[in-house]
């Protein structure tokens, strides 16, 4: 026997034993080996559990943004959490890394999803959908370094809108920015900006600057290193890493500096004859024109910055892409604000922040892509979208929110006591079930304690603890007249006995009592959230 | 060039190629290829994408079923979607070799959770909690022949309610069948019946029939088969692989055949000295006599047959099991039923169903073995669970409602759109526009057609394709006058020409429209799903 265990201990090393009640291991062999019995209980790295009231405040997040998504006219889709690896290669550029995949165990290769874009465009080309407002809220995964406090996690929410289909220019998206400035301000973030650009723009900047057309692309992943670096060090990439002349990255970081409003910004473009002489530029420049109209329309034009540092990443965005980012995210400040509000960027580390909180762009190729490569003919299908990263939001919320609000985990409201029958008696439990189940049946939250005898104080401090609002009481007298005493709790109700009431009409008067408290309707978790 | 792209399609056999826009491939290398080029635009083999109606109706599931572990004083949590590999190992028996892994890409070695009671009780026993009831509705994983058709898939819902703590004997376990009643009630499931045993019992009736302590989970998984396999099949398994004797065979035979109500079979193996005189029998059977008290409390005795063939297939459990079936679910008849409504096993085709769907019991070692595992004190929190299975509720409630039936996937209510201007009238987008973002900003679903000129049929049957019913419409000068005209839509208000009012007013005068529109305040999709 001992040399059995000695054995299971030895193979061990890596594996996780459930140390079986039946095996009697001497205290003397398990003592020193104990360590390499253990198992960390813990979660992978870079993700977490969820709990409490940060899962209160997640929640109603999810259902502020579902609901706005929802009055936008989208349907929602759920794709699975794993697609095949083919679908996601050459979609990400340098990031492609960081994609995790699940084990070979025979048929097919797949990965876990690194976006909500990818997939969506998949089941757009897939099912051969002319058009489709649709959200999406769920998990994605990236194999990055994880850094908690930032909100950067392995594992992680996206809450995605997107708009797939042919319609008039610029439309759907002036009403994708509209979303993203109603999202924001609906979870009370004021403090933002949108960072704005036009990848026909900045990729006309590009070539009127010198740079070939193979080399666009990395060129802009460069130039997307802005909001972390500081122009020199880009420049230093532009040049010695990704071989362009001085020149070259001189004209780029000209244009590069320049941001503000979407008008300025605009006209400042419209002027230069580099740009309008460029024809993608123009036909960005053109696009822009026709956004000014509609963000106007939409009154949203204050809250974005056209600032022509922005690339982003991805390699399949086209036409317009945009980020959203509040102070406590901002960049260093490398770019010479239009405004004069430029900072010196020795302050750099002051704006180390949760980075950007909301995220998207236009990508009218990606649909395309997917309908060519299956053998599909050509469907060319433009979406815009975006991106709302839940977990740097919610951080901004949950710093905001104090940590002594009353936001309670459970919905909880009516408690079902029995008390005045002294310590000899039964307590009532069956009756407190039954009780309960009639309430429950009603569709009323509630709860009592799990308990044959309770004293009273035990169970207004139950009651206290899951936040009831109203007591159900069965005195011992009472319940046996067929009678019911409900009642309010709270400090305010501590000398108020209640309403003594017969069984047949309990529930009416605790429907009664519960509209009393419910009075505002306005739920005090969306209130703390909104920041009202 | 030629050699290069003959040497990426030879290179391709498996991989995704995506044709880049910048390299000109030659037709006639490319045509004879093109099979080797395609990929295979599908899911991967177990999994789909969720959408439309079918969303909806599974969304209306999920908050069905949230609302009823809320109105329990359930709290929610999230766990990731992998778990270390340690943390699954061991606690699914031969099921074992369905868990997905992730490949190792260097890091910790993970898999994909394979249900959400495995890490339910890693999150107490992580987190030294003493009690809780909490509700997961997430995805689970498992590499198993997908049946479609019946709702076996490799990537599917689970909606588990759970209550770990130490509590008044059985009184979690008469909440959790109270809660698998209400469940299914108001999913509009009313011919289920809650198939009920108990491991104690179970286990005391192999050891009297004279298997081994060693043997048990094994004979109990050859015994688990029962629910697909005639008694023939099993006994077999029982004595030619699981080497037991004929007799013992037999005996276990005679009691896995008992079924009933709890009463009647609670009566009768009191009366049989061998289950008495056994204590890990006679403790399950006082156990059942306490349930019996308060499951008539929760008035729900009569949905439950007390069947002793079954058995579960999960190690993890210890007291309470059991299974929701339903007609379509249920197995082919070798029980003798105490009832005598038996039918003869030939009838076994009949029977092929969706299979069970919500299962649970009770599991008090689990929490345990983790703490002990991870090196920390011994911590014995019993626990007993629920789990719904949503896919298989949905294929039934999907058969039920009516393919014809009125739910639409968009939330949409009101629909803008403009006329009167005839064929060189701009058509008022922005307008539209600025009229459908002050419907927004009032949380009201609003949609117009993303077009400069839209005609007015064009944009009525947008208006009704999308299930709005109030339009407002921007008549050419009746905007001018600051007016907009507010209509109810649908057939029975083809002839009415709607309220014309100052734009001022016009949010107000829609709302009033709306509450006409949904005086009943029941949904359409809960009154389909309920069965109403």
């Amino acid at each position: 026997m001992l040399n059995r265990v000695l054995g299971v201990i030895t193979r061990a090393s890596k594996r996780f034993i459930l140390m079986s009640q039946e095996v009697p291991v001497p205290q003397a062999v398990k003592a020193p080996k104990k360590s390499k019995l253990q198992v960390s209980l813990k979660t992978p790295k870079g993700t977490k559990d969820w709990a409490d009231t940060d899962m209160v405040i997640r929640e109603a997040i999810f259902s502020t943004l579902s609901g706005l998504f929802k009055r936008h006219g989208a349907v929602t889709i759920d794709t699975p959490v794993f697609e095949l690896r083919d679908i996601l290669a050459g979609k990400y550029g340098e990031d492609s890394k960081l994609i995790y995949n699940l084990e070979d165990q025979g048929g097919e290769l797949t990965s876990l999803r690194y976006d909500l874009t990818v997939p969506f465009a998949r089941f757009v080309a897939m099912n051969n959908i002319q058009n489709i407002k649709r959200y999406h809220i769920a998990k994605v995964y990236r194999r990055d370094q994880p850094a908690m406090t930032k909100g950067r996690m392995r594992e992680f929410y996206q809450c995605d809108f997107d708009i797939a289909g042919t319609y008039e220019s610029m439309v759907p998206d002036a009403e994708v920015l509209a979303i993203l400035v109603e999202g924001l301000t609906k979870l009370g973030i004021q403090d933002f900006k949108i960072k704005l650009n036009h990848r026909k723009i900045l990729d006309g900047i590009f070539k009127i600057s010198g740079v070939k057309d193979e080399d666009v692309r990395k060129i802009s992943s460069a130039v997307d290193k802005l909001d972390k670096s500081p122009w020199e060090a880009v420049k230093k990439e532009i040049t010695e890493e990704k071989g362009q002349t001085e020149e070259t990255a001189d004209k780029i970081g000209e244009y590069v500096k320049l941001n503000g409003s979407l008008k300025e910004v605009h006209e400042l473009l419209s002027k230069d004859e580099a740009i309008t002489s460029n024809e993608l530029a123009k036909e960005g420049l053109d696009e822009i024109a026709t956004l000014i109209k509609y963000a106007e329309a939409f009154a949203i034009e204050d809250f974005i910055s056209f600032d022509l540092s922005l690339a982003r990443g991805l390699d399949y965005y086209t036409g317009l892409i945009y980020e959203a980012v509040t102070e406590a995210s901002a960049p260093p400040e490398n770019a010479t604000d239009l405004k004069k509000k430029s900072k010196n960027s020795e302050d750099a580390s002051e704006y180390v922040g949760v980075g950007s909180i909301a995220a998207g762009g236009r990508y009218d190729n990606l649909v395309n892509m997917f309908a060519q490569a299956s053998g599909k003919k050509s469907a060319q299908i433009p979406c815009i979208g975006i991106s709302f990263g839940v977990e740097r939001i919610f951080s901004l919320i949950k710093q905001r929110i104090n940590a002594s609000s009353n936001i309670k985990p459970t919905s909880t409201q009516v408690f079902v006591m029995a008390f005045g029958g002294g310590k000899d008696w039964n307590g009532y439990l069956p009756e407190r079930m039954k009780v309960t189940k009639q309430l429950w049946d009603a569709g009323i939250e509630t709860e009592y304690v799990y308990k044959a005898k309770a004293n009273p104080r035990k169970q207004f401090e139950a009651a206290e603890k899951c936040g009831a609002s109203v007591a159900v009481i069965l005195g011992k007298e009472e319940y046996l007249e067929n009678k019911l005493r409900v009642k309010r709790l709270g400090p305010e109700f501590a000398d108020d006995d209640g309403e003594l009431v017969d069984a047949a009409d309990f529930v009416s008067v605790v429907k009664q009592k519960l509209s009393e408290v419910h009075e505002d309707g306005v739920n005090e978790v969306t209130r703390l959230i909104r920041g009202l």
